[in-house]
């Protein structure tokens, strides 16, 4: 490493660092390895040393000779929807704490991925790629990674120990959606509402997808036929015009139960703003997230709950077992939903 | 360079590229390199043959010849904030766009940064950082980073072309906030509001001192003599408390100036759900930033506009001219804010 880290810095090295914090050439390495076992006295003198002397280890060249680039990429379709930011600002933090720091990707809005970049990513050897859409799947994310084994998040009907499709090359994180839907629609159901919409999100989103499916599987379990499906996007706009639509061009509802919480906001802001309805006592609404929004008092909002602290050590723990264990077979975790009740329903 | 890279990979080379898409080594290069000068269709067809031979030059190993890392750090105290998160999301595609990628730091809640992890960034050897906090400052960017020069966002009170203080070596993108701040308090003040309170942000944040320091320059102009200073820290959550603390414990006011929409959305909830006033009639509210929710209709905000596009477009010139220019002096931006009028004056 000495050589080649030569060429392009003539600063301190390691060994001027071990002299003089008094340790071995072996100690100045794991001071700068988060993984690497260490007294944190010991590597908190040996780090002050190490700026005195201005000295770093130069992680471009130490990646050529370890193969770890404590780089973790991270592809979303977006980084401004509350959901996906809350996500990023929390998984940021909890990687930084084990010693990584992000690389964000944004796909393009059809959530596929631009060959260039794959290209750059590929280029930067990150130790684990997190991709937060299913256009980029993992027959591409495979075939580009040399090394970083690629985790996707997705929707199973229900817990699974499911192998991946054939000769595919990932680790999961399954969201089981059931619970808290079911519990949203028994709610809903408690207080009276028959006729059912689904405020639907974007139409490339598994999650939005399987949230329907489920949805049809649980009012048919409580013979409440078929949800009546209006398209939406996720955002706010798209759903406030929906929702001005399904009241005005259509014969409304009675629930409605977004895909989002933001679709949610839309859907209750053109209720009371624009119909002059009450919700909850003319409709009924329900979104899915429990963004920190939902419990602001203009939308104190009934919804499904993604535990987000859970999601987020989940995510670093499969991070974590496949560095440990590169050649393991396909790695998952899982994690259920519920509802957390506020002022919507009722 | 195919030497150290050949130490790490067997794959396709470089040549084998030239090779089968007819073309000299050079274009190769230049095919993955976004900056350089060559016909889109002769990249988009080395691209391709790239892909199909699994050729993809090794950004470490590549970093250490050109020393150029195609990666922009970006400093923020968190990802999650509307405002933030915005400014993340199209900087990235913006960053993107000319062929770099975004590598996210947090710092900590005091908005100061883990010196592990300025550590790590240095190792990173990224072509520009960003920093949105000035609790990083130049006289530890400059200490640390090898090559890049520092961005920082900061808020003078007038147009300038004043140097940077003595021997700080960073480039600036200058926020003039007092246009706005003027149109603001002018209209508050034209529909009768004497009583003014400002809502502050984080204390330790220079947007919201300079916001505080303009208010009243603008209001003493204005002959409304001082305002009421309420402390705040940017979220939903302390706004809320203040505004009922401000008019329960306090003798209220007639207009708030709030340091962030957010902070705005927690006073007009507070006033409307919990103190049962009405907005403008009784209370006149004003955010700054204009974040997309600020037009959702349970707020329908009037606010101080930061142009988010001009913005980042700023950010990125800053970028790119001082990879043009490694050793200009400081290089400078200058963006001015503007009132958007929506429903909570009046």
């Amino acid at each position: 490493m000495s050589e080649i880290a030569g060429k392009t810095r003539s600063r301190a090295t390691a060994d001027d660092v071990a002299r003089v914090a008094e340790v071995s050439r072996v100690a100045v390495s794991r001071a700068f390895n988060p993984h690497a076992s260490i007294k944190p006295e010991k590597r908190d003198r040996i780090l002050k040393v190490a700026q005195e002397l201005n000295y770093t280890p130069d992680v471009a060249a130490r990646s050529l000779v370890t193969r770890r680039s404590h780089l973790v990429g991270v592809i979303v379709p977006d980084v401004c929807s509350p959901w996906e930011s809350q996500e990023i600002d929390q998984l940021t933090t909890a990687l930084q704490a084990e010693g990584f720091a992000t690389l964000l990707f944004k796909t393009r809005t059809d959530r596929s991925m631009d060959s260039q970049l794959l290209t750059y990513m590929k280029g930067y050897n990150p130790d684990s790629v997190i991709a937060f859409t299913e256009n980029v799947g993992p027959e591409i994310l495979g075939q580009i990674l040399d090394r970083a084994v690629p985790i996707y998040v997705t929707y199973p009907h229900e817990e699974t120990s499911a192998e991946n499709p054939q000769g595919q090359r990932f680790d999961r994180l399954d969201v089981v959606q059931r619970d808290g839907i079911d519990q949203a629609i028994a709610l809903m159901q408690g207080f009276g509402a028959r006729r059912f919409a689904y405020l639907a999100g974007d139409p490339h989103a598994s999650a939005s997808l399987e949230r329907e499916y489920v949805l049809r599987q649980v009012m048919a379990a409580r013979g409440l036929g078929e949800p009546l499906i209006v398209p939406g996007d996720f955002t706010y706009d798209t759903a406030y015009r929906a929702t001005i639509n399904l009241f005005r061009v259509g014969d409304g509802a009675d629930a409605i139960f977004a895909a989002n919480d933001v679709s949610a906001f839309g859907a209750l802001d053109a209720l009371r703003h624009d119909l002059g309805l009450n919700v909850p006592k003319d409709v009924k609404v329900v979104g899915f997230d429990d963004i920190a929004q939902s419990h602001w008092k203009s939308y104190d909002l009934t919804t499904v709950k993604i535990d987000l602290d859970e999601r987020v050590r989940a995510l670093v723990r499969l991070i974590l077992r496949r560095l440990k264990n590169p050649d393991a077979p396909a790695l998952t975790e899982t994690i259920r939903t519920k509802l957390v009740v506020r002022g919507t329903v009722g």
